[in-house]
């Protein structure tokens, strides 16, 4: 574990006091071992906060904001710990500030079509509250049984259905916000649509806890839609799984998902899980559609023919919830397998412009060779989102690590030649703060700094990261 | 015409020429007659400005900035010109800084689903420049033919087909901005997610020229449905249409339109195109799907059993090109028969949330019969966003103002009470100014301001407008 420095590492009795009298005794944690827990995320670093806060209303919130101002101590706002880039990491110590107490659903309405949730929410768990009710909340990033909607809306995260349905963004009608000075502001509301003002909605999602901490959403749901289906089809190469991709798009199909799998991918999922019925080829493509049972139907079958016209060397259809469960088993493996090679996975979500599929996967098998590192493709295909994961034997030895980084640079430097962007669904926490600079005109670093600057003058937000 | 307070009502010959020296002779307008196009847009007010440029690159635009900063005159920006609460009037006089001649379709890439413009190209030129290629660019505003891309980002536009495919601000990718200091920052890019850092492209979206002026704007793209039906639907009231909406969505559709009138539109499009084939009854539903023949076709057979099983009065169906035009055709003419009335349309696009149609219009029917105003209700049911319009006959006439003021000021309470917005898709300009303190809380009018200085210290930018 990689220890950052660490500014703020002492609170005293009568700090400590203060916290309690906010937010009670229980939801006051400054004991070492338990501070463990708050430490990092998913990704490697860790900080050393001197208190984890876990407040239960907008106002405790306010409070240990206005004594962290005065204190001069950060505080570093987090939700369930399941990021991939380090975002909640209390890089300058002090005060942890856990949402996970704040996990009610208040309410699901049918007729507005809404649900108003606490932060702290499991989103997992909101999925299945509103889907007994015949609602729809589609975002689906993969932890979505551990991560909170907190910090779904901290990363805008997105998920494989967001090529028909759009990310956390699309789904936050309304926001409760406390911002660094303690100030309580509400944005947008419980209507479907809002143009009172500038889009705040918008500005808190993906701020990655620089700007604020959320303390109430309002949700916006779909009717749940009756029927879906679910196509694997294997591919002779990347290429080939290419054209079968642009050919599903001119035919006017927009899947709800479109996943993509490179060789390196297949190779260790068949290898980690022999019977699970890989089709043939270097390539895989994992489609859903959904909607009406018999445009479900239909479309499956069309689809099916299309692929197969597409020179796909297997094509699988699945159309029970069981069947759909076990072809998405397929893609979870990939990720799974990746993990089981006891290698380390570095999962950049990096965005390449939709046409360059093909350009991404050869550049990757470049890299492969040039660096020696194994580097393993797959992902969102529909989006341009593709997980590149560079796999490294020991990160930790300084001469691999740097050869590693290295490797990441040059993958870095492609991405931004092509107008690709650095980070899809991830954010930028501290994983990606190496290429930041390099992601952005100083001109639109400059804006960042403004509207930082603005809502957090003295920088008490989560400190140390990309503003 | 009302005329607003005029503050910056001279520019001297230099500074004229100065203005000339960047942009051209001919892109410096001064003449008082030529400079009335550039006065207001569709609502009433209008405003008295020194000059109108037409600059016809970013660095024009921060030529222009960087002048008006340094000589304190203010810079209205303006699209098309055809917003309907006045956002673009030039309320303390000084440059109207119009994006009209940035009208260039500067790409459109089949492979990676975008399109790169400048903000004066015209949206229904973009729709069918994209649709050529097998693309679609969803956003639908009434007056597509007319406005511009850029006047459709600073109002966050919507129409129609907001239900299925979401506002404009779904359709921005990437943004290039000037903003009043005259740095040019880039957001966004050409990919189809992005998380690096902040949502400008969001902030920037609906921000109504407030905190800079677009010069280029990278939109998504989706592949073109095939196919698409329109169904028609009377119901004996607007209980009975609602709840016919209610099944809609339990069934799990999510139509790409849906739109109400109530029994006033109704009725005023009746008297104003007898033959136009009406359905009986005192509500009108028109509900839009598209996708896959096939799917369209079950869909559409399914929707218009669902429909008769709500008891409707009558149902009909859409499949062909020309006989869905026709019957948006019976949509189109609600407007246009209020606007014959020759009373003045009051027309507020208020948001409730989806659950409350009913309510709005018994609320409107009290409403007609307290104020003596005529009232008619029609719009966006599926989004709750209904185009509320108040029928005054003489507007201009001062105690007949104030009665109608007042109405609308019943209107708005009732909104917010609601959990409403008092805007869905026009935005606040002059026209929704009067509620502006009512819809937000103290804190989230304070962010506002907080924002606004951050990006325009100056106030340089669209003086007296909400912020």
């Amino acid at each position: 574990m990689t220890k950052l420095t660490t500014k703020h590492n002492t609170l005293s009795a009568s700090r400590r006091q203060a916290l309690v009298a906010i937010c009670g005794e229980k939801a006051v944690i400054t004991d070492p071992e338990k501070l463990a827990a708050f430490a990092g995320d998913k990704w490697f670093a860790v900080g050393r906060p001197v208190a984890a806060v876990l407040p239960k209303t907008a106002e405790e919130v306010a409070a240990v904001f206005r004594l962290a101002a005065r204190w001069g101590v950060p505080v570093t706002p987090r939700g369930a710990g399941f990021g991939y880039v380090g975002g909640c990491v209390p890089v300058q110590g002090g005060i942890v500030l856990s949402t996970m107490r704040m996990n009610r659903i208040r309410e699901i309405s049918v007729p507005d079509f809404v649900a108003v949730v606490g932060p702290g929410v499991i989103t997992g768990d909101l999925q299945r509250a509103v889907r007994e009710k015949g609602l729809f909340y589609p975002p689906d990033p993969a932890s979505l049984n551990d991560c909170s909607i907190g910090g779904n809306i901290a990363t805008n995260a997105g998920g494989p259905k967001c090529l028909k349905y759009g990310v956390t963004r699309h789904y936050i009608l309304g926001l409760e916000v406390v911002l660094p000075d303690g100030s309580i502001v509400r944005c947008g509301g419980r209507t479907h649509k809002n143009k009172t003002g500038f889009d705040f909605v918008g500005l808190f999602t993906g701020s990655e806890g620089l700007l604020g901490v959320v303390t109430e959403a309002t949700l916006r749901l779909l009717p749940h839609p009756p029927a879906r289906a679910v196509l694997s089809a294997g591919f002779r190469d990347m290429p080939a799984a290419a054209r079968a991709i642009g050919k599903v798009f001119a035919a006017g199909f927009l899947p709800a998902a479109l996943e993509v799998a490179d060789r390196f991918t297949l190779d260790a999922a068949r290898a980690y899980r022999p019977g699970a019925g890989f089709p043939p080829g270097a390539a895989h493509l994992l489609l859903e559609v959904d909607g009406q049972p018999a445009s479900v139907k239909s479309e499956a079958r069309a689809l099916s023919a299309l692929l197969k016209g597409a020179a796909a060397t297997r094509v699988t259809v699945a159309t029970t919830p069981r069947d759909c469960e076990a072809l998405w088993g397929l893609r979870r493996a990939f990720s799974e397998s990746l993990k089981a090679t006891g290698l380390r996975k570095l999962n950049e979500d990096v965005v390449v412009p939709r046409g360059r599929l093909v350009d991404l996967t050869r550049f990757a098998g470049r890299l492969q060779k040039s660096t020696g590192f194994p580097v393993a493709c797959f992902g969102h295909a529909g989006d341009g989102n593709i997980h590149v994961n560079i796999m490294v034997g020991d990160y930790e030895n300084p001469a691999i690590r740097t050869r590693a980084d290295r490797a990441l640079d040059e993958l870095f430097a492609q991405i931004l030649a092509w107008g690709g962007a650095i980070t899809g669904e991830h954010g930028v926490g501290l994983a990606k703060m190496r290429w930041w600079e390099a992601a952005l005109t100083p001109a639109t670093r400059t804006l960042h700094a403004r509207v930082k600057h603005a809502l957090d003058p003295l920088g008490t937000l989560n400190p140390g990261k990309f503003v």
